[in-house]
């Protein structure tokens, strides 16, 4: 059984000295958070996680989830796990004070994450999406319902769900159908919904589903949903869940990966109507779901983070214990001492390291776009992480397959053997570039809503900065590369960015073809600064004799690797960008 | 349920117009095949493959096989399906006519080999390892051997397997421990092999198992390793299997796909000794295995270009099919529409393609190799076979990743769902660049064995080839880029060729670090010229007014799509390459 070990010195590095966690809390109204308290927060957390979660990820994958006469049952050991989980008080982690959470800053609470994530990823999807469900009801729900539900789902006592999907509406939430009429002081529901997430299961008194649906009087298409809140059992005058509302699981999926997490399709309605609560107005359901979208989709890129580092850590692991060389005295050695398995390794280790700080300094954005006194500046770090959002969703998870892919290889034929609980890795990470809108969707939100209706504004600036580290990277030779690499996908994304602005709208498809490309370029960039000013912190520790020296070397050669070995994959989404749609869309349908 | 429809026109227009099958055919010893028979025989085996085969498939997925009292069962369905296999001749279609083959071209073979591992990879493991292990004693056995075994295997009657790894010998044969002795006119073993593929079944009625073993007086390391026939059971007098042998299946594996392909842990001599006959003369075992490695490795590559086919198809077919865009009318259309979905599949359909290509130009050179009537240039094309086939089995099946993992995007939430069997490809896929040696094994063999040690030669005479096909290019406007992409290409293939014959002695880690790259760079620039000779011919058609004009419009089109597309990824792998081993391993091992 591989054990999985939470990276905290790595993670406290990228916190306190590349993002600056310390700075953040001394910010009006980020006092509340001592960053003394870090260490023993992630630790804490990492005893949970190795004693409680890890253990039960291989054999939730085994046992997976079942659907009896009462609904769901979850895997043996995930009730009692989540018990401890939420008797320790980590569901409200984030969570306003206001509804007895512990209003941590979002950068502490996904480091946090981080470690969930990695010990069991079908587990800690149930509180992920909780959370989710709450930060919405927090943020658009009126204050009936706030009262009535956030206690229980910041608690975690209830769990929360998201119900967009129908069969014929996936990406293209247009064509939904499940219905909702009023009645009294609620609305009634009717209508199947697919691909809900622990949709049903035994581990929480209550589950809250938020639901999308359409009115009467409805306009078509996407400007005509609604969202409702349709909790499994109606609260009673005591606030305890009472009644069953009118919805049911009728049936879960066999999946490639996540077994232990339940894929319902849920079914309201098929008696009376379910009982449901409109939140905010009629007909801005989608605009409710987009504002969560952003910490939904970091969420899930951070998964991207969390499993790439437990496939690593399993493969670093195997190498070192592996003997599968033979020298010349017939003494045997470990396969982590053949190159091609240290390149193997330098590149998860890289990668990982690259899209870690990446989709951190993205969440650091969330507080910064809180906490910044000036109202000028809260816009820039929230444009900020509107624009790498859809970057730390696509471009994290996309690396992720090759992160886990990779910790398979390294293990040769028993990574293909699903004992070794590398396989399940691979399997789980799987849905990563597909759930909470696949790649291509957050490319087109990266091209569409995140540069061409700015004018490139956003990208402009983070290119600025990016510039500014570049030139410290340039005139000083700490890395002994000066940059050069660096500064070529500098350049590329650059010309990329000035390329779609002219052509994206002259050519109707050009956008889309070239979208995945963009995003992926940009990805490696951000990953290539983010290491960058991870490197540069460390040589300015190490040249004042901080730290832990071999910690600090590494992480300059980390940097160098990553620039050496993967910023250079810019240059070939670059042509093909440059390319347009052209030979894209040259050859006719029917000659597929 | 998908359906899988043999590309037919594509593999003739293929082996007729771009590989010259039926000049291969005019020549001495190639006479027996008439050409004109080719699509009789593909469209045969495409039968045969939808109608018995492909409904295999799944249901051998969701059944795999079981490890009974009496061995292993096969999948329900398989033995009736094999027999319909071998009744049809199928098996022995390119072994000699001595032993009750068909003595027809390997380049044949090859084209309805992808027949049967598009339909059912796992089932046709068991023909593909039948074959290699009949050519293997066909090349090395003695003539009573050959007498006894090769009638019953090119019939499929009796099936093989190659026994190779231990559970501490995989790439490392050196420390390989099954032991050998002589007694009589035969030898006994005991040992442990594991990694069997059909290893125990009871398709067959017999299973002739090739091991390697160490004799009593076996010099220490991969020099004292000897090749035995192993049987299941021991022919008797009449010819026919007889007394069971000692060995026995006592294992069978978890894996991640080809579930109906049984994994055996095979044990031998766990009471007198299993009895064996040595192949060929002591202690050359592993030289025999070598001679063997081509076409198991190509074959192998097949499986690559194979189930790409089969995902490209199935992702094509639900395109076509998955309504998901609302018109402003309300009308609806489907995704194959959506700029970034046509992408997709334009990358699966040309990385197929090419894979294919170079592939069966591989192929072909086994033809030519053993046919040519000059000794020198059989040499030529013997040592081109060599250098392409670590490429075919290491770049092919790494592509078939990608395009497997596309299949599954373009479904979008079903492409996680078990039940569409797109996920299955991507499972079954898995196992391609791990056995028959992995992915860092084929590099280390294109830069060891087949770049390094003849200075580059075999190398020098590809690029020129390849030169010759960019000149016409380049002098035509065919595909209205003028060669660009695959000029870029060939100026880094030999950009990096230079830098390996100069580093990779003077570095002793530089061949390990960068051996991946380059075989990557070369399997791209491989695929890019086979396409532009597939495009060029097309040309030529057209301008004829011979063939399909859409089909061949469409092969220009699909080959500017990865020039412009997939071509660029070459400069990458330049740029990783020449930054050598130094990042590589700067990083201690404690620091990972």
């Amino acid at each position: 059984m591989h054990d999985y070990i939470h990276p905290q010195r790595e993670v406290e590095f990228l916190l306190q000295q590349v993002l600056g966690l310390s700075q953040l809390c001394q910010r009006e109204g980020g006092e509340a958070f001592d960053a003394d308290l870090l260490p023993v927060i992630l630790a804490e957390a990492a005893r949970l996680a190795s004693e409680v979660l890890v253990p039960l990820n291989r054999s939730g994958d085994r046992d997976g989830c079942r659907l009896g006469a009462e609904g769901v049952e979850q895997a043996p050991g995930f009730r009692e796990a989540y018990r401890q989980f939420i008797d320790g008080g980590w569901n409200g982690l984030t969570a306003s004070s206001a509804f007895g959470g512990q209003g941590l800053p979002n950068l502490v609470g996904f480091a946090v994450d981080e470690i969930w994530q990695s010990a069991n990823m079908a587990f800690s999807l149930c509180p992920l999406l909780t959370q989710g469900a709450a930060e919405l009801i927090a943020t658009h729900g009126s204050d009936a319902l706030q009262r009535e539900y956030l206690h229980h789902m910041v608690s975690g006592q209830w769990s929360g769900t998201m119900n967009l999907t129908e069969p014929d509406a996936g990406t293209d939430l247009a064509a939904l159908k499940t219905r909702a009429w009023p009645e009294g002081d609620h609305y009634r529901l009717s209508g199947q919904k697919i691909f809900i997430t622990w949709g049903d299961h035994r581990m929480t008194d209550n589950i809250v589903h938020l639901v999308l649906a359409r009115l009467p009087d409805a306009p078509a298409g996407v400007k005509g949903i609604s969202l409702f809140l349709v909790p499994k059992y109606l609260p009673g005058k005591d606030g305890e869940p009472g009644e069953a509302n009118d919805l049911s699981c009728i049936a879960i999926e066999h999946k490639l990966g996540i077994h232990a997490s339940p894929t319902c399709v849920m079914s309201y309605g098929d008696h009376e109507g379910a009982i449901g609560y409109l939140i905010g107005e009629p007909h801005q359901g989608l605009a409710q779901m987009f504002t969560m979208m952003n910490s939904a989709r970091q969420a899930v890129g951070l998964q991207g983070v969390a499993i790439a580092e437990r496939a690593y850590q399993q493969a670093r692991d195997y190498a070192r214990q592996r003997l599968q060389g033979t020298r010349p005295d017939g003494s045997r050695f470990t396969i982590i001492h053949f190159p091609d398995v240290r390149r193997m390794l330098m590149l998860m280790k890289a990668a990982t390291e690259a899209m870690r700080a990446l989709a951190y300094a993205a969440a650091a954005e969330a507080d910064h776009a809180r906490l910044v006194p000036d109202a000028e500046q809260r816009g820039r770090h929230y444009a900020r992480l509107e624009l790498l959002t859809p970057i730390v969703k696509g471009w994290c998870t996309e690396l992720a397959q090759e992160v886990t892919y990779l910790a398979g290889q390294v293990h040769g034929g028993m990574g293909y053997i699903e004992e070794t609980g590398v396989a399940q890795h691979y399997r789980d990470a799987r849905i990563l570039t597909i759930y909470e809108g696949t790649t291509g969707i957050q490319a087109l939100d990266l091209v569409g809503r995140k540069t061409l209706l700015d004018g490139g504004q956003a990208l402009s600036d983070w290119f600025a900065e990016i510039e500014t580290t570049l030139k410290v990277l340039e005139a000083s030779n700490a890395l002994g590369c000066r940059g050069v690499g660096l500064r070529k996908a500098l350049d590329a994304a650059r010309v990329a960015r000035a390329w779609l602005l002219e052509n994206a709208t002259r050519d109707p498809a050009a956008a889309g073809c070239v979208s995945v490309p963009f995003m992926m370029l940009l990805g490696y960039l951000g990953g290539g600064w983010m290491l960058a000013r991870a490197a540069l912190k460390a040589q300015e520790q190490l040249d004042t004799g901080e730290g832990d020296a071999a910690f600090l070397q590494a992480k300059k050669a980390t940097c160098l690797f990553y620039h050496e070995h993967l910023l250079p994959r810019t240059q070939g989404y670059l042509d093909s960008l440059l390319a347009g749609s052209g030979s894209v869309m040259a050859v006719p349908e029917d000659q597929f």
